[in-house]
């Protein structure tokens, strides 16, 4: 399938991907700022939500209200999200309205007034948030598993503490802001039915004078410890996994999907199997792939009433060591027709195109066409996957369970 | 926009529904079958939901693994969903494994093995779900939110109940098999890169000769009493409100639509703004308009801290009784925008086109243009919505919340 994919870096460091999809009649634009919860200060945790919030709220000649009265009046659905690296802007609407929409965020990213009015009200909702996430054990087990299995701050929540939120002032976000809000670094990708001559015009026109090239830098710290359980008095235990596996762009990237697929893509696949479906053990159980830029996971979750937790445990760990054994030529045709079907879907997806233009080009600095993934699938084999299993076993596993009892983790 | 929409109701009842797109390579299929959790008999609530995941496990010439395994063979992302009314079966794919599909649903509908010896793991699948409930306080006051604000049965939770589960047989689910899975009532839709002809003839080879003609009735309970908190020790309070609206295909219907959307649709809306923005009360607050053929309701909720529950219950229920006191045109045209970008986005989707056509169909008995929608949505005015609201002003409410405390309620 012929793809019409676009990129200009301009001087400022500004990189604009898009990919035009002429039988559509809406856009979506992507928008990924170097301004993610790992930056946030060990002193400011949370600053990142406060920010995404705060920033909506008036920017260039709108007060907050006209600026979201102007995003709905272009019948946007939008998302901003705070991610481990990048602060989100996302958008679908209507391609003809693209323009128009691009110009607010324009504002958004370089004029934001952050109110210190409405500071309050956004802190009251940052504390709501995350007050909230304890009466939400299965959200609360994968942020304490993430916590624990990354170095800081890779591992850091976007919801912050009670301490790091309450310390915020309207200054200090806005050197906050000023500090990682720049072209360098920035992705902004868009997909549909767009023109791309009067697109990379309006871009240049609307952000090519944006100044500031000092891309931040993380310096890590040492890994937390492994295995850990939060007592609380739940109906049901939480157990949540993860272990290492390699990053995009490594050799095995495609094998290491083959291989979280074998455990967790579609119902037939072994987890579901074995954990659910024979011995009806949970729920809910999957696995899927994490990645950064070096280095990657595997995270699995599994939500057991009490009684059967332990077991839930021993069975999904006892899967996660048995891949390595082998993987059978059925396990692999399943998985291939699964990732081949997903592919196209994505294809027809304005959002899922946009977001992919912008993760390639963070992760390989280059956007993957379709017949180079769809042939990187076509040649997976059950050797491939074993041979990767066995040169990256899933073991050095971080092991976080919520609920009333702590499990035994021989793990 | 030119649509291709098909349609046929064969001899025995079946209704097969199709769009063609011809500019996508996927296609998506909808399988409605009357047999929702309102028919669940009082001493065995939960037999939809048990029945929903037996009959995947064996059909026609597979066993349960088979079945699985075939499915996933094809790319098809699918889920088997138990509403009030009707069971759904939805699966997306490749356009080319379609019609293999839907020949592995023909054996599901109308062949299962409905195996005893997978039953002991499906029910306690069944438990665990129920309970995950209780860990889930959200949800948990949506469900019972619904259960007072409807008579019974329509507002039965597809969860069940403990006893319910475990009274379900493998004879018993047979025959509540029987007596709902059958042609009359039961609708298939399809939309996506297809051929019309082959579809139909390969729909009337599957399920030509299917039998069984008597749609299952209702009988409506009492409305039960619309008050009521639930205790629990959570951090945050839930509150779940609804009133009565009118059903699709009233003549105030878009109104209605309308109505909801000035609350609850876009960042701008009322709700969003009053209770969130300029208070920060709450991190999530929203409405939602739910129907039946012949009763509707708007359905809102918001999750506050215990401390500002009081503060949060109050000010929504001012905005809903507000209403009926006028409608700018500003929020229309915003409206507007919203609804018909939505409209869009809901064209280039095979799976979002596939579910509204086996909607409008079972709703209205016809498949309704995207023309007529867009022009229903372009004839909103201020007027037309606040004569439907004082028409139908928002008053009766139910309300159910769940936190420490109980909150008054004046409403």
């Amino acid at each position: 399938m012929p793809q019409d994919i676009f990129h200009e870096t301009f001087p400022n460091g500004l990189t604009l991907l898009a990919e035009r999809m002429k039988h559509v009649r809406s856009a979506a634009l992507n928008f990924l700022v170097p301004a993610g919860c790992a930056y946030d200060p060990l002193q400011h945790l949370g600053i990142a939500s406060v920010l995404s919030d705060l920033i909506i709220r008036g920017a260039g000649q709108r007060n907050s209200r006209e600026v979201t009265l102007a995003l709905d009046n272009l019948g946007l659905d939008r998302d901003e999200s705070v991610g481990s690296l990048h602060m989100r802007f996302w958008g679908a609407t209507l391609a003809r309205n693209l323009p128009a929409a691009l110009e607010i965020y324009a504002d958004i990213l370089r004029r934001p007034h952050l109110p210190a009015d409405q500071l309050d009200a956004v802190k009251a909702l940052a504390f709501q948030e995350l007050q909230s996430i304890e009466d939400e054990p299965k959200q609360k087990v994968l942020i304490e598993l993430r916590r624990r299995h990354y170095p800081a701050p890779l591992g850091q929540d976007r919801h912050g503490n009670r301490a790091g939120i309450e310390s915020l002032s309207a200054d200090g976000i806005h050197t906050h802001y000023q500090k990682l809000f720049q072209p360098r670094g920035s992705i902004l990708s868009v997909a549909g039915n767009i023109d791309w001559n009067k697109l990379r015009d309006l871009i240049a026109r609307l952000f090519g004078d944006w100044k500031g090239d000092q891309e931040p830098s993380l310096t890590l710290g040492p890994l937390p410890s492994p295995h850990d359980h939060i007592e609380k008095e739940t109906t049901q235990t939480q157990i949540g996994i993860a272990y290492p596996s390699v990053p995009i762009g490594h050799e095995d990237y495609y094998a290491a999907q083959g291989a979280v697929n074998v455990l967790s893509g579609g119902m037939s696949a072994r987890l579901f199997t074995e954990v659910r479906e024979k011995r009806g053990l949970c729920y809910a159980v999957w696995a899927s792939y994490q990645t950064f830029k070096d280095r990657a996971s595997v995270v699995c979750y599994a939500g057991s009433t009490n009684e059967r937790a332990q077991e839930t445990l021993d069975v999904t760990l006892q899967e996660l060591k048995r891949l390595q054994e082998g993987i059978e030529s059925e396990e692999v045709d399943r998985v291939k027709a699964g990732l081949k079907s997903s592919l196209i879907m994505q294809e027809e997806s304005t959002s899922a195109r946009a977001g992919t233009l912008a993760s390639d080009w963070y992760y390989l600095g280059r956007v993957r066409s379709f017949d180079e993934i769809q042939s990187a699938i076509d040649s997976l084999t059950p050797e491939k996957i074993t041979h990767h299993l066995r040169r990256y076993p899933p073991r050095d596993f971080t092991i976080v369970t919520l609920g009333p009892k702590p499990l035994r983790m021989s793990a």
